[in-house]
């Protein structure tokens, strides 16, 4: 016979796939792989790129949305893996770094990245210039990839 | 008979028909209300709102996306309207102001909205606090309505 912690147990269950799904809110409806906190502090993020050392000087010449909860959209164009890899960081470009073993010539052409927005409610403000598109790519081979 | 000028401006645009289309970038797919050089420069744009008179104090309570170009999407609850209202001040969101006969309490709830990124190609940053979400939403009816 079971135990009454297992009744409870099974209670519990129970109520939660009876009620559970009535209590989420709407944006439940989405799958949300970076866990519940995901489903209510927002990540809404822009990115931009353009040539030379500082944001200020550059003209923005490509610049991209990315959205990560509840799901992964923008017009970045790889939304899902692009978050996946600033989940790899938390959310901290400063954080990424080049894949092993990506050469890159040491041509200096300097690009300059932007990453603005809001990481799990958590406001972003990055720049960061790198000595060519190549060591760019290596540092964000899908968050920079736009 | 036709003069030269009109064989000349007759065959400029035969060629125009016949190579025009060819000539132009995927994106031009898309139809852009904006006119042609929206399909060039980026607009992609991140907007928060937090309660708080200085965004450095204000936690982000929402943040969303919207991008203008191509054609108007994020994850801002109506892109359209945003894009358009944007349009109306050449996106500069500090030219916002209150329309006509709407009426606000003077209750003092301060929010705070931010909008970066950028717009047609030049980088945008804007903060403002608003004494509550009524004056707020008099401001931007649509870009400050999500």
């Amino acid at each position: 016979m079971p135990s009454p912690a297992r009744w409870t147990a099974a209670l519990t269950l129970s109520a939660a796939a009876v009620c559970g799904p009535l209590a989420l809110p709407a944006a439940a409806a989405h799958a949300a792989p970076a866990g519940p906190a995901s489903l209510y502090a927002p990540t809404a993020l822009v990115l931009s790129v353009g040539h030379g050392e500082r944001a200020a000087d550059a003209t923005a010449e490509r610049a991209v949305t990315l959205s990560c909860a509840p799901t992964p959209s923008g017009t970045h164009p790889a939304p899902a893996e692009a978050c996946a890899e600033l989940r790899t960081v938390d959310g901290d470009p400063a954080s990424l770094s080049p894949g092993d073993g990506v050469l890159c010539t040491k041509e200096y052409d300097p690009v300059v990245v932007t990453v603005e927005g809001v990481w799990r409610g958590k406001r972003l403000s990055y720049e960061r210039s790198f000595a060519n598109p190549c060591v760019k790519n290596a540092y964000g081979p899908a968050v920079f990839a736009f």
